[in-house]
């Protein structure tokens, strides 16, 4: 039997932290047709709220060390301010939202991460998603819309990263529908020369990725995003976009799509 | 044919704000079999978070007014730090908790009070409780716990009354079960003489309820919280006991309950 089609896309913070482009962007959201899911980020909030209540953030490589203080910084903007803001706004346009963090119906299992040349802190690496209450949840005609906080079952709460988020779902539910994600981006799409916002790469795959890499036209930052990418297309995906907000209007705009 | 019962608690700030209460609470409530929900209020912790960021605080006959910059404060909290502790902390003792705003998969509808003699800002009156909804959720297995926010349905949240939500949503589900609402409180009930913590008045209807008033034997803060029972009477709710947090675990201790 043919399966039905999920639209996974996750959004961060040029999208988030923008009151007029994240209106017009759920609007747009709000008008895919069939299953979706959305995930969000939300750096910037968390970064700006910390800064207020004059508690220190840490990043190292892009990710956030996550102490018990910034723990609740994180659940109090991610979860609470971001996701229950893009609810109602997506609920404005029609579209019956859930905000979920992985506690919430258990939907998402992580373990903290170990200290190993990086301690940080209140961070969780996910185990498992429950597909299953996803689904039912997608068949009720309610669009999950997911924030970057996890949980270990056991009482404790984590930050973890939006994107890794947004790959372990849409891969967990190949299970149950045909899958493409999604990945919201500030540029056009992944750059041959980051000089030149019009030089996106239109495909990658596999050996192309390997070469990109080899040659550093693809480093830093845009590693790990591609390396959850080329997961999930492991895992039951079958197609990843990276584009500008744009695409969830128009398919056909230049941007980079990912396969095997 | 006869309804399966439900039951729906609502816990407030010195359940909340203590650790130890709230490990406790939620181990015995993890407990109670059969349908469950949970509602919890959380003004201290807002009023902390609000002090810390030099906002303002204006509460009127214990109602807080809600500017912007007070609702934000309030959706960070309540569906943010609090509700997220909550559930996880139930997911912990085994009970598949999910935590919901009125915006979520659209539950709790409600307007904007209109200023009268005092403009509240950001407060909603609750229009329309979605227990069709809730319904769904409770029949998958699934334990959902509110906090005090709604919205209008056009992308605005609102700070809204956490006994009021209780007494609603207990009317509400009311057309699918036999609901019992249970109102945890510091004290052991209502009581006959505010000096003497033991005086509880164990039954309380209509009648009792209109000399008690006329004799300011209750007075203040206990009016609209009554108010609330008796309105969930009137609509659909069987039994509402007003008793301290041991009453989940053993329903025998002395405790105020009211009926029509």
């Amino acid at each position: 039997m043919k399966k039905q089609k999920l639209f996974v896309a996750k959004i961060g913070g040029n999208i988030i932290e923008d009151q007029e482009a994240l209106d017009s962007f759920l609007k747009d959201f709000s008008k895919v047709e069939g299953a979706k899911i959305l995930v969000h980020g939300g750096g910037k909030s968390a970064t700006n709220l910390a800064s207020k209540l004059n508690i220190k953030t840490e990043m190292i490589d892009g990710r956030r060390i996550t102490s018990a203080e910034n723990l609740d910084i994180v659940v109090m903007t991610y979860a609470g301010l971001l996701n229950k803001t893009i609810v109602s706004g997506l609920q404005k346009n029609n579209c019956n939202a859930i905000g979920l963090t992985g506690a919430d119906a258990n939907v998402i299992l992580a373990k903290k991460r170990e200290p190993k040349f990086i301690d940080y802190g209140y961070v969780g690496d996910v185990i498992k998603v429950n597909d299953n209450v996803i689904n039912n949840f997608l068949q009720l005609g309610i669009t999950p819309v997911f924030c970057a906080v996890t949980h270990d079952g056991d009482g404790q709460l984590f930050n973890t990263n939006a994107d890794t988020i947004a790959s372990e779902i849409a891969s967990a539910m190949g299970n149950h529908f045909e899958v493409s994600l999604f990945y919201c981006f500030e540029l056009k799409g992944v750059l041959e020369n980051i000089e030149d916002k019009d030089s996106v790469i239109e495909h990658i795959n596999l050996e192309t990725y390997s070469k990109l890499r080899d040659t550093e036209v693809i480093a830093d930052g845009m590693l790990p995003k591609l390396q959850n990418c080329f997961e999930a297309l492991h895992k039951n995906v079958n197609k990843v976009h990276i584009a500008n907000a744009e695409f969830i209007r128009d398919n056909n705009i230049k941007h980079t799509t990912l396969s095997l």
